[in-house]
């Protein structure tokens, strides 16, 4: 268990205390003043009971699908799961994580940690190298603060090592840091090559700020990804941790990290790090997608590995962008009321699915979003599409990071449309 | 005076008390627990006061500067101000505006009336159609409630007219309702022809839920627009506002809205609005630009209008995001701990403009912002371009829309580095 009971936990049962106000686009104008518990409870349906539009709806359904089956996945391939939270930066996901067997949560920058932490994550790995002397200081602080709290975090450089060391100096603990191995050459953070690595490794222990508990890496960024390159990559990373163990630099931890694993190549992973030997103390074998929670009707869906491995199950997407026509100016043309304000569209735009009007639901065949301003989306129709203002059009999304981060309190509703939960975002 | 004394103005102070916590990133982690107005007493230097990175900045000078600026002119060309504050979703900004002569604040969407009205602004221009039956209740109740609460919204469509009005019934008092004329075929929202634009007049005339207040539109959307064709579409708006008005539509109003203006073709609105004819009752010339306030570096700069008419002064770009250098893995490649989640990319990426390290701040030459992860920036930087860990970059922005919405609370920061204020945003 990596949430405790103390204020993080509190904290955690007080959104349900929160009012609901002008703050949360979406919800019922006429549910000003009650607590998102009291309006939870009242289990009205997005449909009829006064939402309006633009609102994004999360599934129950298919948000518990997608927990359970990262777990089953996970546990499968003897995996420890670090689902990443920069995702929905939504400490009620955090929590079901945990409690779906995730070790801890992944995340990007010091901001999201402090998140974390307010909810009582114990145990955050930073995806990332952290050099800001004040955010470093905050670190160091709670992890003086709190002895069961875990933090590891990424190094890629001596300069960055010396900045470190320079802001953790008098620190009660040091930092546990794993080193960076870069996908390939062009590819984002992370040390070129190993005798950079090396190099880093030196550096820390050089240092008693901080403590080498490891190797991590990221293999979404190795140039021109396909099977084969990026297990390539990884067998790379499996050889890093071998040989810095064989130096012994990992004398005196109790297990060592070994990360990798976004949203699209896991199954790699769970191939490679199958294969990982015995070294002196156990393994953490770290796995980080965080994609999965909501899942998407766009880019994800193409890239999930559950392609590769169907027998292995298949995500959900559970997010469906509900907004209303307010104009239809001329027979191929119609907007609604969402924009790029309230739709990821950074890698695909929204893709129309359901059309609900006077006669209920319906399939929205040949209606196609071709573009998003602010707060409109525009929609050309197909010949002899019926569409008129005022229905509801639900949208699938593509890339939950950026369709998590417009909506601060989401609804959870399930199948059949009745609102059971509220889930709060901070980004 | 747009903004009343009571519940609004009472709100707006108490943002002054809002605690400072994890739901604000780059706010000082040692601040946790002062109240916002306590923070601002302190006059930290962003610099050296404990702020973490990625943090955005609003320049005080620049700010005040823009807001001066847009007074000035539309006091010149005698246009009445309703600033689009769908830009900035700020109420502090908003009071500013209005404190700066605007006759109250254009919105594009209910939930952001909703947050309007709750900081007690008293007249919305609402650039857009609602027919959602919630939000118009709500907007009912809001002018039931508060007989200085001015309002007034887009119709485009019969079928819009009969869903508000059929949402409508048993207010007590009509909504007022101006026609949207579209800016060409194939544009966004509003009605295609003069002949239909009549056909919506009639289906308001034929309601009494609904008043029909004037004309409006948005020739920020004219198709290939250049400057004759977009004076050629609001002199048709113009002329649409005159044989109205000579066909009796507007009998019985105390004045009619003639509404246009985005931020990139605001002179030819003020030269063909200053043509306005005589109409029955006075007209209300107003226009809607919002992006000033904060302006960009990018897409805004280059299409302002003031770029075609300097003489009439010139704003200044006022966001610059500040973020640090975390990894430096070869001679040509950075990475900065901003990215999507931080910065607008909608436009353009972000400019890098300056550094700041080991000495002092120096200009960004030869390095160069090429891509936006989720939380990183990917830098290129030139041949013997000195940039190194833990150096901060300060960036330009290209669209003040997607800038805002990525922050909660915005430093103000004085020249010297000196953090006066904090802008609270509510997307």
């Amino acid at each position: 268990m990596a949430t405790d009971s103390g204020t993080g936990a509190e904290r955690l049962a007080s959104l349900a205390d929160e009012r609901v106000d002008h703050r949360f686009k979406g919800l019922p104008p006429d549910a000003d003043g009650l607590t998102v518990g009291e309006l939870a409870a009242q289990r009205r349906n997005l449909f009829s009971g006064g939402f309006t539009t633009p609102v994004l709806a999360l599934s129950a359904e298919r948000l518990e699908h997608n927990l359970r089956l990262m777990e089953t996945y996970s546990v499968r391939h003897g995996l420890t799961f670090a689902p990443h939270g920069k995702t929905s930066m939504a400490p009620q996901l955090f929590q079901r994580q945990i409690e779906h067997g995730a070790w801890g949560i992944t995340l990007a920058v010091p901001h999201q940690v402090r998140v974390a932490r307010a909810f009582g994550v114990q145990r955050v790995f930073l995806a990332n190298e952290v050099v800001d002397a004040a955010a470093l200081e905050w670190v160091s602080a709670q992890l003086a603060g709190d002895p069961g709290f875990r933090f590891v975090c990424y190094v890629d450089s001596v300069r960055g090592v010396e900045l470190m060391d320079s802001a953790l100096r008098g620190s009660r603990r040091p930092v546990d840091v794993v080193v960076e191995l870069a996908a390939g050459e062009g590819a984002r953070t992370g040390v070129r090559t190993e005798e950079e690595c090396s190099a880093v490794a030196d550096a820390v222990a050089g240092v008693d700020t901080l403590r080498l508990v490891g190797v991590a890496g990221y293999e979404g960024e190795v140039p021109d990804a396909d099977s084969e390159r990026v297990r390539g990559w990884l067998r790379r990373l499996v050889a890093l941790a071998v040989d810095f163990d064989k130096d012994g630099r990992f004398d005196g931890v109790e297990e060592i990290v070994v990360s990798a694993g976004g949203s699209a190549w896991f199954d790699a992973v769970a191939d490679v790090f199958a294969g990982i030997p015995e070294l002196s103390v156990p393994v953490l074998k770290l796995l980080r997608s965080g994609a999965y929670v909501s899942h998407d009707d766009g880019h994800y869906r193409k890239i999930t590995p559950f392609n590769r491995v169907p027998e292995e199950g298949s995500l959900q997407p559970a997010f469906r962008l509900w907004a209303q026509v307010v104009s239809r100016p001329s027979a191929a043309q119609a907007f609604v009321n969402a924009g790029k304000r309230d739709a990821a569209y950074d890698l695909d735009l929204p893709e129309a699915q359901v059309v609900r009007g006077d006669g209920g639901e319906r399939p929205a065949d040949g209606i196609t979003v071709t573009g998003l301003s602010d707060q409109h989306a525009w929609i050309r129709t197909d010949e002899g599409v019926e569409l008129q203002v005022g229905d509801w059009v639900g949208m699938g999304l593509s890339h939950p990071c950026t369709s998590f981060d417009k909506w601060e309190l989401i609804p959870v509703v399930e199948q059949d449309g009745t609102v059971v939960d509220y889930i709060r975002t901070y980004f």
